[in-house]
């Protein structure tokens, strides 16, 4: 496409949806087909897709489309009638989870999924307060935006909120280690907990993502997930896990909470569910579940209406059929192993974390001190766009390169992933070096 | 379908979503196939839609679905990336609209654009006192739900909502008529304003539906809305009109705002915009949207998505090609007709009221005394639900027939709903005799 047709887009873009609306890439990306990992432009250049993970089993599988396509041809309607769909995925979905799991609310987004489950908490704990950590976002409705630090709500994140430090083993609390280092943080989850008891607020539970994506995608510090949610529930509040990034397989498990050591109260389902398809999910233990639904009339229209529920299944039957989850597990090894080995070249590389498909890059311009390297990360995420890969940045320091391409990501994928980045962190050193 | 079924399915419900998931009808339908104006339940047999305005466009209607699946098949990502069918809906969405409406942001349910709408109020306004009507709902989410006085939030409605009595010609307040009933009500809305002044709670505004759909489709009492607009304007707050129920032609013309006197400065959108499909809007004053664009940070992952786009643009074109609107206007002065025929031959008939395709036929035991029959209302939907139309209730007191059948409505449709409406009538006046 030509730099006018850009530009003419960005003024329809202006004049119709208003400022503020976020694009990617310096010089945007002009996508009109998408198929498996790779993103074609209106040139019909391809992109190789290291960002998307709502489109989990790969763009317009053929498979979920048909799903789609031939129950939106056959019935769609909202939940008031009965309908066998919406209950067959409801099984499928809750056989994924730990048998503790027993009940499932659909709705549409993440966001809705995030603001019942504050309320569930609320409601079961007869509390306020909620802990969250200092770089997260959790969604976009009035109540979620209260607990989305890196957004911060336009009128403040109120007297319920707290704040604690996210879990990191790179730029390490008081460069501490293992077993204090875990007390550490835990300590500052005890300070919050705390804060809250001198200020006669109630505690309602703890919201975080179980792997920490907005975060950095840090190596968690072993225990601390356990004490900081024994200190939780000893306060009466819940865990809840927003798995809207960290779920169905992209950890190289099925849900990110999995074999952490603290089970969730509840957990809340988003962004891969329907490859695409608006459609997201509350599931949690049945007494906190059946507390909210005999104390509050919930209806979602369009929440698992027939095509909803036929899109997840599919996205279920995909992820079965093609083995996506020990694909993200295999081929989510092979890149990392890529990344390790791009570290002992690039001293810029900090870090490299993640698992299964999802990982952090953390860019830093000087290793010993880990200062944050967010104009390289920038640069890097720009050129490599130019170059036909497409990722994105994270990180409290926005400096951590976001790699998490669709599941079907091959070894060859990996193969050309790291060779871009290996020349295009070679060619921005190169240029940086006086 | 046999009895063992429909309890195999209930016992299912009950297991995997919980309790307090409405089903409507003593007998709950289940339905399996929609094309048009009808349902089909496992049995074949076939249902007369007199309830469902989300599509809008008859079910399963063929142009949408191919639309949809077009777009499926092609690419469905985020609107992080360029994309013209984005554009394209927003241009021909907004030009359905009056000139002043120059923006919309794209969501996925009408609670989300509601909740948006809210944000966008309080931050505009520098206030947060809202006025809604003492019998409506609008959503579900935590903020929403706090002007839903139908189905109050555990936590109550809290100090920054005043609820004022629908504007109601039928069972009017104080009796009065004309110019004095529209004033009178216009007068609870000046307490409200009044009694947040006393509070120290600057107004933000007043959400309504602008045909009060769930308050029982009343007469609205001419001069009304203008009057009640002025106050809430002179306050400092904004007109958001709720057209989640109103949109998309269903009262013979394409919004239920157009030609009231007052023009919103916030219009939201949801139900029938994709026929199904989840996608809802938010069309806003440039300056109002604007405001909150540049002081928050709002991205919906769904909202504006391709497929979704695609469908709404579909929707819109079959609303154009079929002149779904005229059909809503003509058909459903035929409906009206029929209707207050039915009213000269039954009693308990007390008003009939409605605009297009969407009727409130007001069932009362004592006619001078207007006296709500609830149950009779609960009687005749579930009889006509057996044989084979399906309606639903609203109002304030649960008395009022909800009639909305999908835009394609024709005079043979409207002929079967009287005449069985009729006969039901009758069957039901005849036992209830002593």
């Amino acid at each position: 496409m030509n730099a006018s047709t850009t530009e003419q887009l960005l003024a329809r873009r202006e004049k119709l949806l208003g400022p503020g609306n976020p694009l990617f890439y310096d010089h945007p990306v002009h996508i009109v087909r998408g198929e498996g990992v790779w993103l074609y432009d209106t040139g019909g250049r391809r992109y190789l897709d290291c960002y998307n993970n709502v489109p989990c089993v790969g763009h317009c599988h053929p498979y979920v489309v048909d799903a789609l396509t031939r129950q939106a041809r056959t019935l769609n309607t909202h939940t008031r009638y009965l309908h066998e769909t919406i209950l067959d995925y409801a099984e499928r979905l809750l056989a994924t989870f730990d048998r503790s799991f027993e009940r499932v609310l659909f709705a549409c987004t993440g966001s809705e999924a995030n603001d019942v489950a504050l309320r569930m908490a609320r409601m079961w704990s007869g509390g306020e307060g909620f802990i969250c950590t200092n770089a997260t976002y959790h969604g976009n409705t009035t109540a979620v935006s209260k607990l989305s630090s890196i957004f911060p709500p336009f009128d403040g994140f109120g007297p319920n909120i707290r704040m604690v430090p996210w879990p990191d083993s790179y730029r390490a609390l008081d460069n501490l280690e293992g077993e204090a280092l875990a007390d550490a943080y835990v300590s500052k989850v005890a300070e919050a907990v705390d804060s809250f008891k001198r200020a006669g607020i109630k505690l309602a539970g703890m919201l975080i993502c179980p792997i920490f994506a907005n975060e950095g995608l840090p190596v968690i510090p072993s225990g601390y997930l356990e004490k900081a949610i024994r200190l939780v529930r000893e306060a009466g509040g819940l865990y809840i896990a927003d798995e809207v990034q960290a779920g169905f397989g992209r950890t190289g498990k099925m849900w990110g909470h999995t074999g952490q050591g603290a089970t969730p109260d509840v957990v809340t389902l988003g962004k891969p569910m329907g490859a695409g398809h608006p459609i997201s999910g509350v599931v949690a233990r049945a007494d906190v579940f059946d507390h909210f639904r005999n104390n509050t009339m919930y209806f979602n229209t369009f929440g698992g209406n027939p095509v909803s529920c036929a899109a997840g299944l599919a996205v279920l039957d995909v992820i079965e059929r093609e083995n996506l989850v020990a694909n993200a597990a295999a081929t989510g090894r092979y890149v990392y192993e890529g990344l390790q080995h791009l570290k002992s070249r690039h001293e810029c590389i900090g870090d490299v974390r993640g698992a299964g498909l999802f990982f952090g890059v953390d860019l830093v311009s000087d290793r010993e001190r880990k200062t944050p390297a967010p104009d390289l990360a920038r640069h890097l995420v720009n050129t490599m766009r130019e170059k036909g890969v497409l990722m994105g940045k994270i990180g409290e320091f926005d400096n951590v390169l976001k790699i998490r391409p669709p599941l079907p990501f091959s070894p060859d994928n990996a193969d050309l992933l790291i060779a871009l980045l290996d020349e295009t962190l070679s060619e921005l050193t190169a240029a940086l070096k006086p």
